[in-house]
């Protein structure tokens, strides 16, 4: 199995979002990562997804996807020629034991304490969906106590989902 | 009318999102943005959900949130007690004109180059939501070519949605 991120332009309007995501229940998508943001034009909005399955699976997801309404745009995010990112947020126990630990980590991995309480402390990191996995594997021993990833979103590294 | 954050935990069941977004849908709630991600523990994924309504409507959303099937947890994330990120991806139209004025205003905000090509720059920040607005605005008159953002996740300062 393959991963794919694939994004969508929506028109801002009620009943979208369902649309989209009851296409993915109904096919039975292997979905990763979802997000839902909004773009440079307030009437838009665009969704990213990151899929599991073959070239097919994929096909498939873009076809559908063209075809529900207030969909504008559809379009496979090769990852060859992309740049993606994703942002988590970890909150991690702080005890005299683990302190160093966090500190060497955050500054090696280029994340950012934004919240330090005598409990815990909270890291902000943001990288390719590998590099996070690779943080939240570090510090998964020193112990996490919650922790939120955004999901992926990408964007092509010359060309827009759409003309200019 | 105001802007609330809810924080749900779901097993990571096909189906719980489309219930999800039905939710949203057949209530009319007014969502600005939405991400789903995993959390530290494979079988559950996070739903974090941007609402704009009054305090009826954040109550409402959360009870029929409780109600769902594979929905463990809902919470309401109080903004004056909470971390709340985003992440931006911006491809802006380089140009002789303008290309100072991006890395100016990238170096300012702390963001941060992710691609460079004689025809566009793409940049990636990550902040609150208002910081990210505040950005966008600024290079908006440069030139955005494609913008993407995450959506909001928010973590409580001191506390875990569910008990550690």
């Amino acid at each position: 199995m393959k991963r794919f991120v694939i994004a969508a332009l929506v028109e801002n309007k009620y009943g979208v979002l369902t649309r989209v995501a009851g296409l993915f229940m109904r096919r039975g998508f292997n979905i990763d990562s979802l997000t839902v943001g909004e773009t440079e034009n307030s009437q838009l909005s665009r969704i990213t997804v990151t899929l599991r399955g073959d070239e097919y699976d994929k096909d498939q997801l873009i076809n559908q996807l063209r075809k529900l309404q207030n969909v504008k745009n559809v379009k496979h995010i090769d990852d060859k020629q992309s740049i993606e990112r994703e942002l988590v947020l970890i909150k991690i126990k702080n005890s005299p034991k683990n302190r160093s630990e966090i500190l060497a980590v955050t500054e090696i991995y280029r994340a950012k304490i934004v919240n330090y309480s005598l409990k815990t402390i909270c890291v902000a990191m943001t990288g390719k969906p590998s590099k996070i996995n690779a943080f939240i594997e570090i510090v998964r021993p020193l112990g996490i106590v919650e922790l939120c990833r955004t999901g992926v979103v990408a964007l092509e590294r010359n060309k827009a989902i759409y003309d200019v």
